[in-house]
């Protein structure tokens, strides 16, 4: 099938291409009829604007984008449900992109986007991510970014995160009042914001009652991650309870302690950050920090169209924090 | 910042735009010296060529769509990293975008992609989706869609699948093995092909011993999925054995076991579709369909490929059919 432009509508209903654009704009200088006959045409030839002339001409691409390291995590597959929810409603299109935890990935994928192919972005950014020049490159083309869950400090953005600090100092207070005095947290890189909040926030409970740090770093291997928490669990003077902070580290704990023996939660106790919904059906059903991983979805779109729609060109005071909810289960009690 | 063009290039090292053009597209009639000063300047000013410009000029987007009902189900974030491995090798990005099963969604996606914004789509097909026009239309505008999972009948693509048929088949076939013999089928859609064929291969097994069918169908929302379960569970005949063609429904089947005090495996037993990681450590862990995934996401990147670079043009010989595999736990032993 050949592309239908408006040069071709022009020609078959005798008018100008002048005309037919402004038509196809509902511009006043048209006449209701002529308007319907170019609607008419439009419709019968299956037309569709050129969003790269639009674009040429300096419309939007009523596009935004959502920059992830990935969508095998239920925070970030409940998070996108929650920025459709808006974006939708407001006729955006959303395109997701997928950074793998990996830095120049990130880049290539900002890279793209500062020619007009979207009009904002919403962005947690891959643990890998230490400077934000991609970021900055990106907001100085004025397309506008919004973090959720995952930010990038020294990067003059809008945030919308939990309270990862409060979050971690929860969790391990629960665990301490369970009866563990030797935790390790299991943290995702120590470039990423809500991995070094989380481990803040489990230093000062541990401080507090005067009990020893232990921090592990894990990888985005599931296998380097599978030695890791054998290694762990296998030494002398092993951890009686863990806090992970990321969901897929879960699985790495429970194959462990199967593998070694070892009794959840007599011998350690967990707790992880996770949106699982399954959760409550494993065996022992897991202790997790459940994020507003829809909440902070919504928001961060809002934010975004406030953005867009220029009713603000500030970022600045539109941070905002969701607490999460520390759900109680069988891995620590 | 202000965008930079070639005009701003041309202007500054005192050349014509169309040299600069020339030197950008690396052609013969420059110099090695004009060009190393064009490319030095275009880096310095972080010039990024207009990707709507190029493409009005006939050039490619360089960007392959991925079409899918979900992105919460194991299954399909596997098979999206299958679809990047290959993918960016050769240097496409990939851009996701979600129907969540409305046939409205699917269509005004597709309708978008006429336009150039994407050089092929690999889609998996919404629960919705009866009829294929758009899809259609689309590859009539030259803009080729390789099917992966969920195909559509009547549509001239190429389709990679697994064993639906037999995996259905095997499934009931080792829930009779075991004892069951008022088996029932969790389906999702009429109109799905994976569910149909699912649902066949269950009816085969069922027929050979000469057992009665019992088909439900479930819908998108998780709280009408938790009545209908708890719904079958509850009444009188209820069945022995479940066998649930997507991921989700297990959660449900889970949930109403819990509170209908019923024990699976005793009271009942279910297999379910499933590629969760985390399947061997439910209680009881679950027996699954293991999709080959990440395969299945290959294999569609690599069709989609062949016909991009116009290796084939004829989609009729690209069809595979990868098998999965049913892992045997506790749920049903």
């Amino acid at each position: 099938m050949k592309q239908i432009n408006i040069k071709a509508l022009a020609q078959e209903l005798n008018l100008s291409v002048s005309t037919i654009s402004k038509a196809l704009r509902d511009s006043y200088e048209i006449s209701d009829e002529t308007k319907h006959r170019v609607l008419e045409l439009a419709a019968k030839l299956n037309y569709t604007p050129n969003p790269y002339a639009s674009s040429l001409r300096g419309k939007k691409s009523r596009n935004i984008a959502i920059v992830i390291p990935e969508v095998a995590d239920s925070f970030f597959s409940q998070a996108i449900n929650g920025i459709e929810s808006v974006a939708k409603g407001k006729g955006y299109h959303v395109l997701i992109c997928l950074t793998h935890e990996n830095y120049e990935h990130e880049q290539a994928i900002l890279k793209e986007f500062q020619s007009g192919r979207v009009d904002g972005v919403l962005m947690s950014v891959s643990s890998e991510t230490a400077s934000g020049g991609h970021i900055q490159e990106l907001i100085a083309k004025e397309v506008p970014v919004v973090f959720f869950d995952r930010a990038l400090n020294g990067v003059a953005a809008a945030r919308i995160v939990t309270d990862d600090f409060q979050s971690g100092y929860n969790a391990t207070a629960h665990l301490i009042e369970q009866g563990c005095r030797n935790i390790a947290f299991l943290g995702v890189s120590s470039q990423l914001s809500i991995s070094n909040d989380r481990m803040a926030g489990y230093r000062k409970a541990m401080e507090e009652k005067g009990l020893p740090f232990r921090e592990v770093y894990c990888s985005s291997s599931p296998e380097d991650n599978h030695t890791l928490v054998t290694d762990l669990l296998r030494q002398h003077g092993r951890p009686d309870g863990i806090l992970a902070s990321v969901e897929k580290l879960a699985t790495s704990v429970y194959q462990a302690c199967a593998e070694l023996q070892l009794s959840m939660p007599a011998d350690v106790k967990l707790v992880c950050f996770s949106n699982l919904g399954i959760a409550a059906m494993l065996y022992p059903s897991l202790t997790t920090v459940t994020q507003p991983a829809f909440e902070m979805g919504k928001a961060a779109a809002a934010t975004l169209l406030k953005l867009l729609e220029k009713k603000h060109t500030d970022p600045s005071g539109l941070d905002m924090v969701i607490p999460s909810e520390l759900i109680r289960r069988g891995s620590s009690l």
